[in-house]
């Protein structure tokens, strides 16, 4: 008797936003969607605010439009998107009635299966998206961002889950965004989740591979029940991105679980992605391999480089050392959230601040935010000198009410402002879009006639390189580079960079 | 209470062996080696076939040289070696007294753990070796060389586990080269030796991280008892390398597992080896990532880009799917031999020669011998027509008795041939390197006083690619490329390659 895990596959969202920074077109994807249709996952993730974002900002493609391909090529398969709680897709929160919009507008434009999840794990900003998806009769998965502090302990996670039992999940998502979820930690946390929670409560695991160990986590997850884990195919898989779907499922022969995924079909969404993704080798992510000293730091990868950039341009680039020493502290100052965007560029810039200005001698106004409580709660008490600071560069006081309490409805003033815009077509599609990034809306609004651009390597571009690669099996040159170069009998410094 | 695991470094032998082709120098292990022997590993692998060879062929290094540097470098670890049974470190069967000499010169040099093979299994062509070893006082490790097969159940393995302890060795190793190692075999082998060998047998895991599913079977081999387990550190680690060994650490966080590896000195020798590791790029295995297919077709990555280049000489380069689908047959016909060197080789072309010309119209002199019984026993019986077509190619009758069992004292005879080269030093030492490759030696032996080579790129040379690197994260450009080049109003079409 085996019993059968479901799989999530994440290459059409995490998997290329974790490896090509989610620049990959809805047309290099389009190829592979039979497969992925037929090939027998739980459902598959391919809408979230990264793609949203980039498809408007970079590739001039309508993300409901892609939405509602996806839903007509993979009509056998749940589809599945990551949504912010209360902030949606964007990065302030909005006031619950453009929460209700933008998940019914979802609903029918062909998502399936909302996974809803907030920085903080603060479940008051998550309530009413929650509602939102029940209401409209789909998959609600309410989530837990894994951390780990003095503070996080499995109990904690488990009362959270009880929380979101209660406010009617169909099921209790996991989500390790920085790979820090250890075997044993799995184990135990899945456990307490189906005891607290009833055998019965679906419990889906989402880990990143960006230390090395979390596909033996997705292994101790599911011998202590999981239901669906993700991963993503592998020739979009491993550094920050997740474990191969293939693994995963040969990881189970001859244990008691199974997956129902063909074999066959797997290899064929392997082959196409790996042509394709050389052609975005230009938006690769430079952490390669294994890195476990996120571990240590609980900073993860993109944080480190993003404060890196930050110090050299105030020419303080040998003092990433304290930074990163510094960042505890202020995490610990702010109650601990977990690191996971914004909360991680929020506490890594104080650091920042703290070490080339004095601690807390000048505070970003996110950071003050966080700590006045206009992010929502943290699972720790807030340092109280800190919050005084806050308030005082803020000019407001601190809040221990939902956020977005304090909003107005904002529908129709949102509709005013987009209405007007050249290039809006007048639906709510477009009215969320531009309330999700008002800038980047106007701009695609005006540009979208023309049609998407894929950012990747033309075919006939990437032609040379790839056939370079093919001779030698390194990467093509991206960047410009001098060379001594002889034309007849005379010697050149020359500068060239692919056209 | 907790039950400490040990660990086995393979950084300075299987590490840069199956990720940059044999090729690192023994000046570029050389600041790691303090890191290396105060980490807390229980040996760290250093020497075996490839190495040596290589060290002959590509580095005018003598490799009892470096086997002694390493001994003087790492005081305080054991040094561990690979020895392919009756070939040594060679491509043929050894009378018995060189394999005896071999063993002790070896022991003398400061090597403390022989892992003695056999690419069939045949527990006959390790006796010899196993003896040697344990005469000379040091740790004798007997090798299972795990394969999939229909006939190689758990069974058939514990029951060579049990002849390996009754040879009197003090532990035994699993051997994975291929990947194929699932988590639920793992399990399964390790806790049948130690139900059938005792439970204070030593059971020490080596596996490969192909299939991207084994550090999961050494978490359950681990689970099951296993007593040592064999990594590498990060920054030479995964596709067809071996899982990390600071994710090996991390994974048994929390477990009732622990290592007794020192973290600070793990990222140290992995910041050494990340630096050397992008000067030896032009040697970088072509597999990267994930291949799954193995499970399937059971044919290692490197044996299919054998055959691949094997047919495109042949002109043929469109029928691999066809030699892919034969090799099942080869192999069932010679008995079901695992599939590593020299067998992987045999067999492929074996296949690729049925493909061409017809089943077994001809054979190659290797496959007669393999099916001739001149290599060892198979698991399996061997096909009698085709025993017959090989009697008829290689006019020699089949044997059933060790294959070097035949052989005459030859140490003399090696010895007379060595000692007249020029540049032999007339030492046991040398008068092995020319056995184990007679041709190479010579060369060597002419040209070591030019001491050691260094084939990567040199600091120098590797500058300007690795600031390219740096700005970018890509691999330096390593081949011509033709680019369209203005110099002032002038176009020139000009190909250029690294100086």
């Amino acid at each position: 008797m085996s019993r059968t895990v479901e799989v999530t596959e994440l290459v059409l969202r995490d998997g290329h936003q974790s490896l090509l920074a989610t620049r990959m077109a809805l047309e290099d994807m389009v190829p592979a969607c039979e497969d992925i249709d037929q090939a027998g996952y739980w459902s598959v993730e391919c809408w979230g605010g990264a793609t949203y974002d980039s498809c408007i900002r970079f590739l001039n493609e309508d993300p409901w439009a892609r939405l509602r391909t996806f839903r007509q090529l993979l009509p056998n398969c749940r589809l599945q998107m990551l949504l912010r709680g209360q902030n949606l897709l964007g990065y302030r929160h909005y006031e619950d009635t453009v929460v209700d919009r933008f998940v019914d507008k979802s609903a029918e434009n062909g998502m399936d299966v909302f996974r809803v999840f907030d920085a903080l794990n603060d479940v008051r900003n998550l309530r009413r998206a929650l509602e939102a998806v029940r209401r409209s009769g789909k998959h609600c998965e309410g989530t837990i961002c894994y951390t780990v502090s003095p503070l996080h302990t499995v109990e904690k996670f488990v009362e959270m889950a009880k929380q979101l039992q209660d406010l009617g999940c169909h099921s209790i998502c996991i989500k390790d965004m920085a790979a820090l979820l250890r075997p044993q930690p799995a184990y135990d946390l899945v456990r307490g989740i189906k005891q607290a929670c009833g055998q019965d409560t679906l419990v889906h695991v989402h880990v990143h591979s960006t230390t090395g160990v979390t596909l033996v986590s997705l292994m101790k997850a599911i011998e202590a029940g999981a239901d669906i884990v993700d991963s993503s195919i592998s020739s979009l898989s491993l550094g920050p991105g997740h474990n191969p779907t293939e693994a995963l499922v040969e990881m189970l022969e001859g244990t008691g679980y199974t997956t129902r995924l063909n074999k066959d079909r797997l290899l064929k969404i392997k082959d196409h992605f790996a042509k394709v993704r050389p052609r975005y080798a230009e938006f690769e992510s430079k952490i390669i391999g294994v890195e476990t000293e996120i571990f240590d730091s609980q900073i993860p990868g993109g944080m480190i480089s993003n404060m890196e950039s930050q110090l050299k341009q105030q020419g303080a680039g040998d003092r990433l050392k304290e930074v990163l020493a510094e960042v505890p502290n202020v995490r610990k100052d702010a109650g601990y959230p977990p690191l996971v965007t914004p909360s991680s560029q929020i506490v890594g810039t104080q650091a920042v601040f703290n070490v080339l200005m004095g601690r807390y001698k000048a505070l970003t106004g996110e950071f003050a935010d966080l700590m006045l409580g206009y992010y929502g709660e943290s699972i720790g008490p807030r340092n109280p000198e800190v919050i005084e600071a806050a308030a005082k560069h803020a000019k407001k006081p601190p809040i221990t009410h939902r956020p977005a309490d304090l909003l107005q409805p904002e529908w129709e003033e949102l509709r005013s402002q987009a209405l007007p815009l050249k290039g809006c077509d007048g639906s709510d599609e477009d009215i969320l879009t531009y309330a999700m990034f008002p800038q980047v809306a106007a701009k695609f609004f005006a540009q979208r006639a023309e049609g998407p651009k894929n950012v990747s390597k033309s075919p006939a571009k990437a032609a040379a390189p790839a056939a370079a690669k093919a001779a030698d099996g390194k990467a093509p040159i991206t960047s410009p580079v001098t060379y001594e170069v002889r034309i007849g009998n005379t010697s050149h410094q020359v500068t060239v960079a692919p056209a």
